[in-house]
């Protein structure tokens, strides 16, 4: 009797319990498939655990805040609006927790084996926990993205928060500098303004949220400052230096060498996909000149059986990304035909008002030289987004083909977030705008703008 | 020269300045006809002036009240949360002046003329306003309908609320009786119950909101009823009576009578297509056997060049079932190919938690025949549900054809009027299942719950 009689064997060994792992774990194993799910922390990753889920559950508190204290915009009187940050936090986790235990429940309804431990890939078909090797037909590898640390100046002695501390912060700071005004830093942004934190964004680029509608971030960046935050764009930090005053981050704007202060700091520029110390790199994938692993349209690496979903393919580092990439794979590893398009993938920044995009923008369509006409109707062109945005603006912009076709939506104003999807399928299905005009929306609804933009 | 030199023509006269009315009369004006739209009362019909949109406005005021007086469920404190009703009701005037305001720059940009006057129709190219005759190539009727004031005993002498005296109540009744569990019924009932007053709802049907899902119906009724919303189902009234005490409604259940008693009274039992005294009748048009006008799928009448749009056809009696309808007859009149389709006409009851349904319910797939299957899940499969709604449960049903096609789709819980178009949109375009499920939706919203269901 040899050793490998020992080794466990799987149809699929799924690394990574994200929103790709659970969801590719739930599928395959409800089709069938002995499914081994292995995660290192907490089942739901970094989304459920300590990303979408907690930020938007603080957010809607915050956001409670914000309604209570103007309620009187709309004839409510409110007195003495306050909140409980250590008791806003326990609820955060409660979601959290109860979130979870429903994915666990999922998991276990679909006969998915799950282990908490660190996965090292020994070769396409092996992986170690705890010196245990397990072997699997396919290998999914999901294991997601980490935070970037910058190697700034003195950053080694600053006592830093990442996304993770402020989550869980129990104490309002007076001041917060968040580097990086991407989705994370404004959303953060958003948080601690509407808490009453003079909040300072500093961010590289000449405009926050790149890759977002340019226009329509500037509208969201004037909005945030006309309630307090403070920006300073094109701005390269330099230095970090921490004393009993503060933290101070020293910044070049047009060559000129400046300084900002604040009680607090948190380091939002950017995520990096975990390959490094999981044995993924030894299995060599094809990978692209920004380090994201090469995949096919059915999530397939440069090694056949190995597929890989999620923030480590680069493509949006996004959960629904991430969700619908792990349903393509599960379906090559079923033998169902599928495969994945990036043609409507939305995203949505979860400030107040929201901000969601899909499809193309004004820029990848000029970079790609295709021709498009844009309309850009401001939100109180839907009736109900005027009963319910006193004193609100927002824009819904669209980009359309010479052939009639949707190729971009871009709506700031609430609920961008729940109407988006509207304009995503438009764009996933291809449809004219004589097609799009034809679905009956209901009235007064927000979702209506598309009608009236076309 | 004859007196007919002087009566004015246009390619189309429109008659109803409701959403039907409007819509039409921009879609043909921007299409270079001229047009002549006649409203006897306001631009905007009651759906702008006296319906949609006043009642979502203060629907929105209600729950900005009951979100600052529940906030501690989100860590939030307030105190002394109270509203002030003529402000209320003063906002709700400013909405109204501001969207109708908005129509009528449209329909002057479309090169629309418009006539406020009561019209009587001659013959279908000839319409009487204030003595003065207009012509016409086509004659678009949608003069929509009104109120029901059904012939109880004793109505006479008794001091009634209609929907539009409830919209400009500036004092709140102690006690509100409402007659008809129907949407505006319902949402009424929300309305005075988040302030404060006491409501009873008398049905005469076995449950509340005929043609919705009667399952959700039924949960939406329970949790108004823990409220303290009093329902009385299969209750017919027969009497009303009015002393110092208040109003009393006698009503039969079970073949006993009984009374209640409150301070005021709102009757809402339903509405009639308005054809009666503007010579509509005398056109002779084809009807149905419940006293609407039949029409083809180009909305024309049984009269050609006559068209027909809104209330009048008895389809929905919904306004966005209207503008649709209307964007169909300005399409025929232009020659331009398009047909209504009833497939997928969203209905929405905009009470707190919403509730909405799209296509089919399982009275009607039952009554056709057709075969299908349901799933029906918690709305807490949705994190973003999960994150905005803490102590408060929902429910999405949808039903699957044999074929794997979505038939219908029935959501209680916010933003239901906001994603319900998710569903229509598949219902429309007769997606499959796993078509739908190609549809990349943001994470986290409301609306993965049709993936989730699926």
């Amino acid at each position: 009797m040899t050793l490998k009689s020992n080794i466990m064997k799987h149809q699929l060994i799924i690394v990574g319990g994200g929103p790709a792992g659970y969801t590719a774990a739930e599928a395959a194993g409800a089709a069938g498939l002995s499914v081994l799910l292995i995660e290192k922390n907490n089942i739901g990753g970094v989304c459920l655990n300590e990303g979408c889920i907690p930020t938007k559950t603080l957010l809607y508190s915050a956001k409670i805040h914000d309604n209570a204290k103007h309620a009187s915009k709309y004839a409510v009187q409110t007195s003495d609006v306050s909140f409980d940050l250590p008791k806003m936090v326990a609820r955060k986790n409660k979601v959290v927790r109860k979130l979870v235990l429903g994915i666990k429940n999922k998991l276990s309804a679909c006969n998915v084996t799950t282990l908490i431990g660190e996965a090292i890939i020994v070769d396409k078909n092996t992986v170690c926990v705890d010196d245990k090797l397990y072997q699997c037909d396919n290998l999914l590898l999901c294991t997601g993205s980490e935070t970037v640390i910058p190697p700034i100046n003195g950053i080694e002695d600053v006592d830093f928060w990442t996304h993770r501390d402020a989550l869980d912060a129990k104490e309002l700071p007076s001041s917060l500098t968040i580097i990086g005004g991407g989705v994370i830093g404004m959303e953060f942004a958003s948080y601690f303004n509407s808490l009453g934190t003079k909040v300072t964004v500093i961010e590289m680029m000449d405009e926050i949220l790149t890759g977002m509608d340019r226009e329509l971030s500037a509208y969201l960046r004037q909005e945030y400052a006309k309630r307090g935050v403070q920006f300073y764009l094109e701005s390269k930090v330099t230095s970090l230096m921490q004393n009993e005053e503060g933290i101070h981050v020293g910044y070049e704007k047009d060559e000129t060498t400046s300084s900002i202060s604040s009680e607090k700091l948190l380091i939002c520029v950017g995520r990096r996909p975990v390959m490094n110390d999981n044995g993924i790199k030894q299995l060599h994938l094809e990978q692209t000149a920004r380090g994201h692993i090469v995949v096919n349209e059915q999530m397939q690496s440069s090694l056949s059986g190995v597929y890989v979903c999620g923030d480590l393919t680069g493509h949006s580092l996004l959960a629904h990304t991430a969700v619908r990439e792990a349903e393509v794979a599960v379906h090559a590893i079923l033998g169902k035909e599928d495969k994945m398009s990036y043609l409507a993938i939305p995203g949505v920044v979860y400030t107040n008002p929201e901000f969601a995009g899909v499809g193309q923008t004004e820029e990848t369509l000029q970079s790609k030289g295709i021709a498009y006409s844009t309309v850009n109707i401001p939100m109180a062109y839907s009736g109900r987004f005027v009963a319910e945005n006193e004193g609100v603006n927002g824009y819904c912009k669209l980009h359309i083909s010479d052939d009639n076709r949707i190729l971009g939506a871009h709506v700031l104003g609430n609920p961008a977030s729940e109407i988006i999807t509207l304009a995503g399928m438009a764009i996933e299905c291809q449809m004219t705008v004589a097609d799009f005009r034809k679905i009956v929306v209901p009235h007064p609804t927000v979702g209506e703008i598309f009608r009236e933009a076309l």
